[in-house]
């Protein structure tokens, strides 16, 4: 108990509470996600004893392989990729309740099979019924399997004194508002609402939730967050890397869908939203959603002035020769697939009228940084002639380095009365020195806890997608993405989007 | 020139203008004043070339020595104080200017020889007639050195195109009301207002200057400067030392006009006024007396509530034995000085309507810290339940590790939402890389280039008696100062002048 009240990280976490005795199907169990991510974050989770003493899992996957099979491949994972370090007791008790069971899942006997082998689990287990279904499969596949479970008599109804259903689902949660409203539908057929959970990784980060507890955990931010005072609003989520061998995967998506829809309107929901009533999940999902349908929707002939998309060609990452996209494996030649997008968004509320909010996320850019910045505006009178002050910023990084930075004016030792900008600093990992919880340890307790406080709910998804769709249908029939070499940040466009209003990009 | 631009000091003082050819006089020039701080930082300005190449320094004593032996002295001076390495060249250079003459000018005929001896220097020199008295002399002697000067003919008339006579006087500057004002009046007999430069040194210190620069060179604090966000202010300054030998003299004083008449009230009204203006040494020195005469003035009634009079007794500072103050040579058995005081001060104005001042002073404190802290109010809605919710304080710290500090609440990673603060830094130090010049410096410089910015006007001193002066004289009447021991942050009557309103010192 010293030694957990000595380490924040445990600290924090005692205070939850433990989930309920359940089992977890995990369907694409045979995939890169399962052993990277869902079994190192189940693995690390009890290793902080935050995982209820009777649970189950079943990997589900095409791959024909034993139990012993899979044991022995998600040992290799949580060696390698756990949080947690990789202890034989921990893992010994963990591995008891890990079985693996091959098959299609795509009809009626093997949903039947699924429920016979979840039962006899549950009955060697001891387990009430509860049943977590995590779908780690591609989304065309979503529909087939969710209502496989619900028609196979694998799901309770969600009702008080029953066993928990719960499904989670990866992203993307469809690929346009025709197709988000339709999967939507067909999930909703076997599934209340409040039993699915769409993951978004983005909202696991401890640095994504920290923007709620900074804004209004302070009494000092809160006042400055307004067109009052914010000139504008910059999100950058930046990655170096290319389409890393996923060329095919990201023909069907590009950059808007891939990181827009989702992961930075999430950030800009959070950046944006005003304080909640409570903290309870729709309490401040409601909040999210408000801000996505005050997003002025663009109109098809102001898609062209508002947002950049590019496209990267041959260049040099990091002093590293990097291919052109269109020489990426599994890429069409002449494809119009967007890599990089950079746009400017108004949000129509009080609170933010006038305020821009330019986002911009591309692959094979400089470096692999995700950050908001609040720039704020300049001072009212220049009380110091001749002084170059700069704005005020805030900058909330997301990764790496996790923290949050002011960048304020102080007075340069000497005997003018000359301003430069410092920084005041606060960075997570010197200032708790604690590694914090992996994005799906935080959301794969959250789900078993029955908190979807950080899952996006159907009406956040559907608005996001209707200010995306606009965009989407103008592309579709406007220019070719502008290329930009691998290494740089993006089109010349992207630049002139902030030049053209008088600003610049923030020097990351 | 690369050199110069790398070192952000020299790069302030660079742009700034050279005083005009000078000659200047030093009274007292055998005291400690003058070998430990007046030559060293008129050296280490020639070590930075921001002194014109032609001055003079005639140093005035009662010492009868030569000019030998007073460059002798000085020199051990400067190679044990200056803020600048010693350089043989540069004091080769610099040597050449100083000279000596004893005397106990408190008589015309010594002012006569004085001006004798001023114009021989001054035509050895080629010195166009430009003065700068310095009197680092006991207080009973500014009225007749200041009334012999003028008398004298050493000055000249405050009239363009004629050479500059400046006056620059060292606290105190009176010892109440009445003394202050006599001595203005005295002063002004020969004197303009706009020739004398009251020194305070803590002016000089470049934490000070930024407290401006801090507030009115960036746009994000001015709106959360009033009592809409503001809860409470604390001004302590500590030393951990005692009266040091100079027991006599403290007797004669207390903390309350050693510190908090000049040194604390300059440091609250930097704090306090509003936004000048301009940078002009009227506009400045306008709002700050503007602060003054807001203060709600104490009855007799009030004093005891409001105030708190301390004086140490023998403890131990730093694990080391102290004794008490009535122990120190020069104190009087039965004293009633006070070596410490703590005070709630009221602003009577628009913006700072009911929040308290809180000062603190005093001697043989835990250490020596002078620090401004800006103590905001706590969320106005605490969404967090349960969370212990500390809220915002915006420390600026004078000395030691001069810099600004910003306490904020952020989320401890985990998966509960629990809030705990952290600290958002900037110090000088590490941030510019350079040692600052020394207060001395720069308030030698800023008096030579005429610049009174940073010195005290009369208006100011009399507004700040005129508060401290009904205080002095309810505690003439009111019960002994509290004792407390050497070593602690004085007596418990200091924590109960905040505890009955709810709130307690910050710990430093």
């Amino acid at each position: 108990m010293l030694e957990a009240l000595a380490n924040p990280l445990l600290e924090g976490l005692h205070e939850q509470r433990i989930p309920e005795p359940c089992c977890i199907v995990i369907f694409g169990a045979s995939g890169d996600l399962t052993r990277r991510k869902l079994i190192p974050a189940l693995y690390s989770l009890a290793a902080d004893h935050l995982l209820p003493s009777h649970l189950a899992i079943l990997g589900c996957g095409r791959t024909d392989q034993t139990t012993e099979q899979f044991r022995e491949d998600m040992k290799g994972g949580c060696e390698k990729f756990a949080r947690a370090a990789f202890k034989q007791d921990v893992w010994d008790d963990f591995v008891q309740g890990l079985y693996y069971m091959p098959g299609n899942f795509d009809d009626d006997a093997s949903f039947a099979a699924l429920k016979t082998q979840v039962l006899e689990i549950e009955g060697k287990h001891g387990l009430p019924g509860n049943r977590l279904f995590y779908l780690a499969i591609p989304p065309s596949q979503f529909p087939i399997v969710g209502r496989g479970l619900a028609s196979g008599g694998l799901t309770y109804k969600c009702e008080p004194n029953q066993p928990f259903s719960r499904l989670i689902i990866e992203k993307p949660f469809g690929r346009d508002l025709e197709s988000a409203r339709s999967l939507n539908r067909v999930l909703r057929e076997g599934w209340e609402e409040e039993q699915i959970y769409r993951i978004d990784h983005y909202l696991g980060k401890e640095t994504v939730q920290n923007i709620m507890a900074f804004r209004f955990g302070n009494a000092i931010f809160e006042p400055l967050w307004n067109n009052n005072y914010v000139d504008h609003v910059e999100i950058t989520v930046a990655e170096s890397i290319g389409t890393g061998g996923r060329g095919g995967y990201y023909e069907t998506s590009g950059a808007l869908r891939d990181m827009v829809q989702n992961h930075i309107f999430q950030l800009l929901t959070m950046t944006a939203m005003e304080p909640p009533i409570s903290t309870t999940a729709d309490a401040i999902r409601d909040e999210k959603v408000k801000v996505l349908q005050a997003l002025r929707p663009l109109s098809p002939q102001e898609v062209p002035a508002n947002t950049v998309r590019g496209q990267y060609v041959a260049g040099a990452v990091d002093g590293e020769d990097a291919p052109g996209y269109q020489e990426e494996g599994g890429v069409a030649p002449g494809s119009a697939t967007e890599t990089f997008v950079a746009l400017k968004v108004l949000i129509d509320n009080w609170r933010w009228a006038g305020v821009p909010f330019y986002i911009r996320t591309g692959k094979r850019l400089p470096k692999r940084v995700s950050e908001i910045s609040i720039v704020f505006r300049k001072v009212p009178h220049l009380l110091f002639k001749g002084a170059q002050i700069e704005p005020n910023v805030l900058a909330i990084r997301i990764q790496p380095d996790e923290g949050i930075v002011l960048k304020v004016g102080s007075k340069v030792p000497g005997a003018a009365m000359k301003i430069n900008p410092v920084l005041m600093e606060f960075r997570y990992g010197t200032s708790f020195g604690a590694e914090p919880p992996e994005a799906y340890e935080r959301l794969l307790l959250d789900s078993l806890l029955g908190d979807s406080t950080l899952f996006t709910r159907s009406d956040e998804v559907e608005a996001s997608w209707r200010w995306i769709n606009r965009v989407l249908e103008a592309w579709q029939q406007g220019a070719p993405p502008d290329p930009y070499p691998s290494g740089t940040w993006g089109p010349a466009s992207a630049d002139d989007l902030l030049h053209r209003d008088g600003r610049h990009w923030r020097h990351l």
